[in-house]
């Protein structure tokens, strides 16, 4: 099956399902509302201020971002409430207070004595209160302080006392994506939650102020029986997913929205081989689905119009060739396809495959609306 | 040590150690010239114009790229020899074409009939010879035909009859980077030379022109004893080396001339564990070195400076944090690094990592010279 739309594009290229996206975006928006909470979506799997569109509620915030360059580029574009959520460093709070200055109003995110320091000091010297959350750990994930860490009420006091705006506390269940299913995801949304509000309810018996409380990830924000205690939900992947959350089954293969286009471009009909031109270039090094039950190596195949080929996985990959070869356990027949077929990878890792392009080619629900070609931006 | 001329930058960033890449590329052209064969460097590794200054003999080619987006930012440049070395897809020859029209002798590379065809047709059709070079198999390794397979005589038919330039043979033993040390990549690099001779002699025998009989992958290219019969020789990853050539010995550790750039930004004391701003985003997915007897990791940790520290390597990665902490086998003593602490982590596939970045900080060896930026693209 083709789409005539995609004739034009050279590959390999980045593709976007449009109605699948929207749909992803709903269905955890719809988590948020029936939760009570507001969603703060992370916009590090996406990088694209066309993509944010879809994604913020009113289109222009509340935001999460892995990077300053994120943060800078949806400021530029009217973005204004952002959370920077990695640890910041004391070096990049001039980058800080200049986005401030720009209109934003940026979130920081800590979880130390010398951070807190420098955050305060930053805050006194410049004028700005500088925003900040503390990170606490529930799973042994990460980063973070726990609410029995007499850390947690040194750092708030800090903030609080020193002129920086001490927000709240954050929590990042990230160790569930080693877990599989709704019920273990559901049990670690629970203890991401407990693990936070035990902070919120420390840093308050303290006296210090505590307005915001946030969790997220994709799999316990999609699984989270009750925020009770919760103000905010965070998430990133879901718009587009990927084969790992599906291996998870945070969702199914058929909501996974991007893919890379590629075209065949050789054999080797005696090992079984299709060489197609996307490598690991195109589709990252990430071999996240390696770990679960099902390897899909570099990615699953899909004919041009996204339908899975079944049997079929990318089974290595160098920088600009993929090798599509038969599962190992796969018993049925496989099509061969002649050079110059188009097909499609449902890649591993939405985040690492989007970030290997610098744009999205966008694919309307409707058969007869033409391609969007959205920008995505990268850098620190 | 710290060196003040990185003081500017903001992390995670690229780094190059320009007197190791000089180093790095006298040796392997002292090697071309004394085995009297013309150097073709891949420049799929660096993607800079600058960088290719230093790589090109004459700073203007031959050249070998991975991409068509490399071919066409190098032609703008003024480089004008340059083989795409991955199969031709029939529609990508439009592009092909533009790169003749635009001055730049691109050589196309296929192994199979139905490239042939279309590469000869499209020659015929354009009034352009396209050259064109059959790629040979020495190894199992990827594509390719051998001497002994009918198709290689019907493809070399193929275009120099209907109109292409055949410009001869090329092998590449990628197979190389699954072996240690230089007896075995010695021995690689003499079946690599024998295919392609073999290819060669095939096709004069039938009365078809070969004048270039191509060999190379960073391994063979250094350890090759004699290229009897072969005209050119290329390599990319040897410009920067990485952890990967150094686990098969091709280079020593203190040969890598690519480093990133990263910040400490928090603890995990109670687990030994030090937070970076390097996560995979700056590093790459790419986990080489997991296969091979030391296991490095997402990269092995080193000063400001560029000295490697004893014990050190990034044990995990999320998109925008790193783990440092102690190798699995070390017993020894290692440091405790303050938040804002500034690292350099030695990547294990060069390829991999500088595809993560948009540009390069380079490190001039004099101490007082200020540093240089070099722009680098991706795409295709």
């Amino acid at each position: 099956m083709n789409d005539s739309r995609l004739m034009t594009l050279s590959t390999p290229c980045l593709l976007v399902d449009e109605g699948r996206m929207v749909r992803n975006i709903a269905r955890l928006q719809d988590r948020a509302d029936t939760l009570g909470v507001t969603l703060r979506p992370h916009l590090k799997t996406t990088k694209s201020v066309e993509a944010a569109r879809y994604v913020l509620a009113d289109g222009d915030g509340p935001a999460t971002v892995s990077t300053l360059a994120e943060a800078e580029a949806f400021t530029a574009a009217g973005i204004n409430d952002i959370l920077y959520g990695v640890g910041i460093s004391p070096d990049k709070l001039n980058r800080v207070l200049a986005l401030h200055r720009a209109g934003c109003k940026l979130t920081v995110l800590l979880d130390c004595v010398q951070q807190a320091e420098a955050v305060a000091a930053a805050s006194r010297a410049s004028g700005i209160a500088i925003p900040a959350m503390i990170e606490i750990d529930s799973d042994g994930h990460r980063s973070g302080l726990t609410a029995e860490d007499p850390a947690l009420i040194t750092v708030g006091r800090i903030l609080h006392d020193g002129g920086a705006d001490l927000r709240g506390v954050l929590c990042h269940a990230g160790g569930s994506y080693g877990s599989v299913g709704r019920a273990a995801h559901t049990k670690l949304a629970e203890e991401e939650r407990l693990a936070v509000v035990a902070a919120a309810d420390a840093l308050r018996t303290a006296g210090l102020p505590c307005p915001v409380v946030s969790v997220g990830s994709s799999p316990t924000a999609h699984a989270a029986a009750d925020l009770t205690g919760v103000t905010e939900l965070r998430a990133g992947v879901y718009v587009f997913f990927d084969l790992f959350q599906t291996g998870i089954e945070v969702c199914d293969i058929d909501d996974i929205a991007l893919s890379v286009l590629t075209t065949v471009i050789g054999h080797q009909s005696a090992r079984g081989w299709t060489i197609c031109d996307a490598g690991w270039m195109a589709m990252s090094r990430d071999r996240g689905t390696a770990a679960q039950a099902v390897d899909q190596g570099y990615g699953v195949v899909c004919d041009e119009a996204g339908q899975v080929i079944p049997g079929l996985i990318m089974i290595q990959a160098n920088q600009e060739h993929g090798v599509i070869a038969r599962r190992p356990d796969f018993e049925g027949d496989v099509p061969e396809f002649p050079v110059g077929t188009r097909l499609r990878i449902l890649p591993n890792h939405a985040c690492a495959t989007a970030a290997q392009h610098q744009r999205y080619h966008v694919i309307p629900e409707q058969a007869d609306a033409p391609l969007k070609t959205w920008a995505r931006f990268g850098g620190w």
